[in-house]
């Protein structure tokens, strides 16, 4: 534990977000390559590696950046297109017309457009689902993000590879080209029960299981979801799973809005990881995930800003704050989903839905470096009584202003690194201008 | 209409939120003094009035100042001092033991902090009900910001002005002090039906009619509060109000979350102006204000933030994002409260609910330049398909760059003109370390 390997110090006050929720004043996190070597006194280590480059800030809180763990990262350039709307008109008239006309070049600014999003919101990782998923894999390694990613597989022809075993081929050549990548992961995404056919769920959980990766799939987002199945199959989508056997481990299943006890049951006994998407479900009126007796059933639960058409944004703050608030109203009960439970599913419960709780979610030795640094010096911040209810009810994306992913610094003073963020911005408002002829 | 009184003009695409809901690409809004003179084209007016100071930005949206109807501004002080408990516990084990030790002195201090968060929110008017109002009034003079400050009467002794006698005293005091002053109206607030007797509610209504000033009281925010007010007069708050013969168009009531189909009605018939608070009511697990039905009603409405220690913040815009997605999906429909409704509550709405329509809520020649200025050039803000929607759905109050009340610039680059950001945030960590005794 010495010197030469520590490049980099990041000094606070460190929120670890570990077990015992160790909270350190003015603290330090030393980083070695793409990894965390010590953390502790500031003093101590300034002292201790001496050579190293300082990020801090007056009064900088450091904590583990932010897991996204359900997005549709190019739709960034589809936000606020069409909004309140019932949901098919808005997929069948705006959605589903535009996404038919995107290309890998499109896919893959958008993709960049939201990682500069996330970046500047706090957000480290994210697990996305979507057309194009080579260029949404680029992008997060343009920008430095952490990313799982999954090409969206569904019965139909895509407007990415075409007929359906063409996906199987693009989806192997994912595999190839990410094997063992610092940054990216590949996942296996079906689309939906409603949208694949059982066949195309099995075959593609046989690649999952083949390759040791997450299984990542809508399920029983809304009422309208669970009335087709039962008409269709007979049973419920998650009964439908189950009873082909897909059910495990490795499913991270997004939304889980329309779940019964019995199915939180079974979701808890089979593994199956939640990713909870409280905003996306507010502004589209699925309805409001049992998030309360998911927790209670030990269930492993991170939270998603699901595409920014459905959002309309992708900062992990607001998420935070309105999944807390929605079960409280919901449930008529103020002490449900406490502050420190949400913050919990936004880094440590994410890095458990993604497998990757040996890797990210918390500060501790041995652990990649991925955290951030927020400026408390702000009067919505100010006093500080308790860090969770601040981060989780006052903090916004806005207050991040230092980042660190895989031991390299993404973002120093809101400004980022390895991007020209007025270049993508103007870019990503041409693209948007020719793919929909709307002035942008 | 020449140029000589021009001092200012603010210059940008203008969203004006006038009733045709123009919207003018490269405008400008020149003011005159404390008004607004003109408002087209910007190069015209620059060339006519090429003697003024310009306050713009690169692609900055210029629009009406957001006007925050129900606070209680002070509380700022007492943010995360404890969440997630029951309303009872919270209020008598936490927030009443720390407000019977609160001075005149701390009243302004934590006003001031408020008003530094709502500025940097790009909130420009407030009604603020808590104790001590003199001091909230003095705040809001010394930032620059318009309110509308009611001292909180109830039936027991206050730690501000001791017996209830003192306090209509109190009243008469304030009403004398801003008697015709160009930022601060003042108001009688009776704290609510639970706390005041009859006799202090038509005794603070003959008070209100005499001074021809709004009555502010809280309505309805809970089922408890209905439950009690049914034992203690056999009939609700509103029927208990009604039956007093104090419902008509002076009474803002702020929150209204339990009231029935009929008693909208009468509301409506009365005249009676609605302060919707939905971040608070879904903290405090009061429950969903049927805000549809309000406004299918044609009532007033208009949004407020509540206390800080309820919500925990005082943006306007989360207010906003929260209030159009609850009751989506409480009413488990998409279109319900879009995105333009939700912004007209926080602009023109929250002015008639002011009765103050004729004054702010929208950029109109001949009303007080109240103004804002957003930065658009943002990953979250691009590309930029509908304004009403981004502003509701991705906008955050860090994204307002530039502020004017007043026809006074009071922020600019984000920089508090007439403000020492940093004493009040320092003075405000000593005095809350010293109220509650932690750390800060």
């Amino acid at each position: 534990m010495t010197g030469p390997d520590v490049s980099l110090l990041v000094c606070g006050t460190v929120l670890t977000m570990d077990d015992e929720q160790t909270l350190i004043d003015s603290g330090a996190v030393a980083v070695a390559g793409n990894t965390i070597h010590e953390i502790g006194s500031r003093d101590e280590l300034v002292a201790k590696y001496s050579k190293s480059r300082i990020l801090e800030l007056g009064r900088g809180l450091v904590m583990p950046g932010l897991v996204n763990v359900h997005t549709h990262a190019p739709m960034s350039l589809l936000r606020g297109l069409a909004d309140d709307l019932p949901l098919m008109t808005w997929l069948q008239d705006h959605i589903f017309p535009v996404e038919s006309r995107l290309s890998g070049e499109l896919v893959y600014q958008s993709a960049l457009l939201s990682a500069m999003e996330m970046i500047k919101g706090g957000t480290t990782s994210f697990c996305d689902m979507y057309l194009f998923a080579k260029d949404v894999a680029r992008a997060a390694e343009t920008s430095g993000m952490r990313a799982w990613v999954g090409e969206v597989l569904y019965d139909f022809p895509s407007p990415n590879y075409g007929e359906l075993g063409q996906g199987f081929v693009y989806i192997d050549e994912m595999f190839a080209q990410y094997e063992n990548h610092p940054l990216v992961t590949v996942t296996v995404d079906p689309h939906a029960v409603y949208t694949c056919s059982p066949d195309l769920l099995v075959r593609l959980k046989e690649k999952a299981v083949g390759r040791g990766s997450r299984y990542v799939i809508h399920l029983s987002e809304t009422r309208g979801e669970v009335a087709a199945a039962l008409e269709q199959f007979g049973k419920t989508p998650v009964q439908h799973l189950e009873d082909l056997g897909l059910l495990d481990s490795s499913v991270l299943a997004a939304h889980c809005v329309e779940v019964s006890g019995d199915e939180i049951a079974l979701l808890a006994e089979r593994g199956v990881k939640i990713a909870h998407c409280p905003e996306s479900n507010m502004k589209l009126a699925s309805g409001v995930a049992p998030i309360i007796a998911m927790a209670s059933a030990l269930l492993d639960i991170g939270l998603g800003t699901d595409g920014a058409a459905s959002n309309n944004d992708v900062d992990m703050f607001t998420e935070m704050d309105m999944a807390a608030k929605l079960q409280k109203v919901h449930s008529l009960d103020p002490t449900a989903l406490p502050a420190l439970d949400v913050l919990q599913m936004a880094t440590n419960g994410g890095a458990r839905v993604l497998g990757a709780e040996g890797m990210i979610g918390s500060l501790e030795v041995g652990k990649r470096a991925d955290m951030i640094v927020l400026d408390l010096d702000q009067p919505h911040l100010t006093p500080m009584y308790n860090v969770p209810s601040h981060l989780v009810y006052a903090a916004r994306g806005g207050d991040v202003v230092h980042s660190v992913i895989d031991g390299r610094v993404v973002m120093e003073d809101r400004h980022l690194v390895s991007l020209d963020e007025g270049a993508v911005l103007a870019h990503c408002r041409e693209l948007a201008s020719e793919l929909t002829g709307r002035a942008c």
